[in-house]
């Protein structure tokens, strides 16, 4: 899409311009390395995009932009931690590089940076932005706490699923809009429309990611195949199927869940269970459902047509890829 | 001293009332532990004594000195994960008794609740507040890394040490006084005079941390003895001893401090090599040095001089204790 190529080049030339120059170079070098490293910048874009539909300035909004960026990095930083994961966009990651101390440390340091990118805004917006800011980083680390908890708890519910991704993925799109539109002047009642947008396209975007880790073409997905049955994540299709099986399937799905193991019989069985149970096109239909509630919100925003129409194209592009 | 206990009381009745009851209470309860268990709490008490100098409203800075404490709360969190330290005021680490990754993401909760605490503020002066706050965090993120550097850096200087230790001690105990005096209202002017007395007493006290590591009564410092000796740490006074031995005494401390040994000749040679320089003598004048040009600042700020004593108590308090 050409309105995404554009605004990532205008993310990518900030970036550069904003690279830390701070010392020690030990803290601050791991910072620009995991930021230059890019992935799609879709949050900063997020926060241009509503900044544009509302009319603003974009010299006003690209730091808050890559404020929400630097926040993203802090998080992926600590999360790359706690996995234990060697490589993060096909780099090896800063505490594989640099060890877990200066991983920790420069994960704090790139959240309270992030928080320095908001202060050429005036102090009521400031105050505004800030609180949005700070309330999404309390619920993200809510969900990633649940997501951990989950591993282990017995009765996850649909509900509580629900509940986990809106905070690990839904409220951070969310807020970005958010902010964009605020930044801009839009008025409150607009601004949280577009919040809402975010949220349930966030929610459809990581529902689309449970559905692909099974259902997806495993070159244009670039992940292992059934990663998640693998590791008895708790994802929507396993809630979905456990809400639907019968007695035996159920005694199936626990039998293979309880344990860690290569054996494909495993895949072959939970997916065999899925599919009867029609649990991909359920998903798909809750993928669907979410799109358009996200898009009833995006209609009643009092803005022209024509300039929600990228917003249209970003959902189309988040849950359209690689499928 | 009366007026400590006073703040101090006060200091945990407000901790006890805002303790956190949110959900997940796996990431929510680390944090209400780690706080409930105190410490001297000087940090939240500095914000009060400042607000209360310039006539403020204790309500109004009540919230703000606790965002002080879970500030400081989690840089404790997180060195103590960095440090692999089993104990903190006698009781176990978060990470302990967590692990890890419950430690990393209490931590970042706690950092994102503090700043959660200005919100009550009005939106110039909590841009005010907040400015100040994220300076100051990332001034620490930078000092504990210096701290690190020191550990393989073969030519500190007294200068790199005095920075390090502005940044890891005295920016913290300066902005708790300057936000306590900007909540109250007080002239820019005087907050900087205040923030300046903060910072130089933060020095001093930790310049004489180090000279209680040697020199101190290990009873009543209640540490083990010349820990920094052990573990080769570049501290003030071997900085000091540095400059003024000669070739012969250089030598022998280069050789000490180039291995870690249990041997209790090491402690024997250096703490001659300190003594034959007088680097405790010089220590101390440093230390009043500190204090002096700290209270030089305090003398400066428009306020009865009555009003000021409580800040010449705790500044002699800090740099009597325990030696």
């Amino acid at each position: 899409m050409e309105f995404i190529d554009r605004y990532q080049e205008i993310v990518a030339k900030a970036i550069e311009k904003h690279s830390f120059k701070n010392k020690p170079t030990e803290l601050y070098e791991p910072m620009n390395y995991i930021i230059s490293h890019g992935g799609k910048r879709l949050r900063p874009i997020m926060v241009l995009m509503a900044n544009e539909l509302f009319g603003g300035n974009i010299e006003k909004a690209i730091k808050p932009a890559l404020a929400i960026e630097f926040f993203h990095n802090f998080t992926l930083i600590h999360d790359d931690i706690m996995d234990e994961a060697p490589l993060r966009r096909g780099k090896p990651t800063i505490h594989t590089l640099h060890g877990i101390n200066i991983g920790i440390l420069s994960g704090d340091a790139l959240l309270i940076k992030a928080y320095q990118f908001f202060e050429d805004l005036e102090p009521e917006l400031f105050k505004e932005c800030i609180k949005i800011f700070s309330e999404t980083g309390a619920v993200l680390c809510e969900g990633q706490q649940m997501d951990v908890n989950f591993e282990t708890m017995e009765n996850v519910t649909y509900d509580d699923y629900i509940e986990m991704i809106t905070n690990k993925t839904g409220v951070l799109s969310a807020a970005s809009f958010q902010i964009g539109a605020l930044i801009a002047g839009a008025k409150k009642e607009d601004a949280e429309l577009l919040y809402n947008f975010g949220k349930h396209i966030g929610i459809a975007f990581q529902i689309m990611d449970d559905y692909l880790d099974v259902f997806g073409n495993v070159e244009q997905f670039g992940k292992k195949h059934a990663g998640d049955i693998y590791e008895n994540k708790k994802t929507v299709l396993y809630l979905l199927a456990m809400e639907h099986a019968n007695e035996a399937e159920k005694k199936e799905l626990d039998f293979w869940y309880s344990k860690k193991t290569e054996n494909v019989d495993k895949i072959y069985s939970v997916e065999k269970i899925f599919r009867r149970n029609k649990v991909d096109e359920k998903v798909l239909r809750l993928i669907q459902k979410h799109n358009e509630i996200g898009h009833d919100f995006l209609k009643k925003i009092d803005a022209p047509e024509e300039k929600k129409k990228p917003f249209m194209e970003l959902a189309n592009y988040l849950l359209r890829r690689n499928s």
